[in-house]
């Protein structure tokens, strides 16, 4: 649950962040930028901010903006039906992401979240730099973790259906529920 | 047909546009830019250049970059087999697109390259403005024409088939032929 103007305030940020990282975008877009608390109300540490450019029954684009040292859950794309789930690509803009994947634990940069130790599984650490990209499998466990300068990303990908990704932490709900005032 | 140095020159051109234009990417992906001349050898009237950032088999990123007044030829993505053709969105990063879809002819501020009135006949004219993007349905005819400075754009898609696209010029050949010296 965040309050509106914890909400607001958020996009804001995240559309200064994303104006500074040379991503061209119109006027309309800037007001969708959406913010994702993942059901944990502490933004800061746990969330995303995204603007979606693209989504159609078929692709996705998405810039993603981090906070600095911000972390975005450990999640996955499952299949759906006869879709096999969503394969992602993300491509860094500006900062550096951390990105945490299946593998041997190589975690020297990140962290994670104090007092998360068991929802965070993966720690298999990728590093990106702006220009750099990885493709993530379907169904592959990630998590996202912005640098000290926050980072700016492209997601491309096969067709997105968020509500439906799964998440390790049981208590995360994907949907943002903002608080009336 | 494209000399190996106007090949080279194409090239180089085309990834200062990709520079200028703010989009960041690594010395390795520079030397992947891929000029297409469309077998018709008239590379500053007809052809593009292109970066191709993720090619998997369900999705494409491509930048496409267009030299000053440079016309990529009508084109479609057609059905292949299970594939109902590639679904595209262009999105303009810097200067201006000319884009001609099906639909009444309002050619206004473009032009059709000279003696090649047969082979461009779609003739509704939009045109988009860095950080707008339009999205062409599969089987759609269409083709684009940069501006008086040039264009980069953004073309996200389904998997690309690049050679089993149709051409409404018969002249045309997708692959580029480079001459030996």
């Amino acid at each position: 649950m965040l309050t509106k103007a914890d909400y607001a305030d958020a996009r804001c940020r995240a559309a200064a962040m994303i104006r500074e990282s040379g991503i061209c975008f119109t006027q309309e877009e800037l007001g969708k930028v959406e913010v994702a608390d993942f059901g944990l109300s502490r933004l800061d540490v746990e969330g995303a901010q995204i603007l979606t450019l693209v989504a159609t029954d078929r692709i996705a684009v998405k810039i993603i903006a981090l906070f600095p040292r911000q972390t975005l859950p450990e999640h996955w794309h499952p299949r759906v039906g006869e879709d096999p789930g969503k394969e992602e690509t993300v491509r860094v803009v500006s900062g550096i992401v951390r990105i945490y994947v299946p593998g041997d634990d190589s975690m020297k940069e990140g962290f994670v979240p104090a007092g998360k130790e068991d929802v965070y599984t993966m720690r298999c650490e990728l590093i990106l730099q702006p220009g750099e990209q990885m493709t993530l499998q379907p169904g592959t466990k990630h998590w996202f973790q912005a640098g000290e300068t926050g980072t700016v990303m492209f997601s491309f990908s096969t067709v997105a259906r968020d509500v439906l990704d799964g998440f390790t932490d049981p208590e995360i709900k994907r949907m943002t529920e903002i608080q009336e005032a």
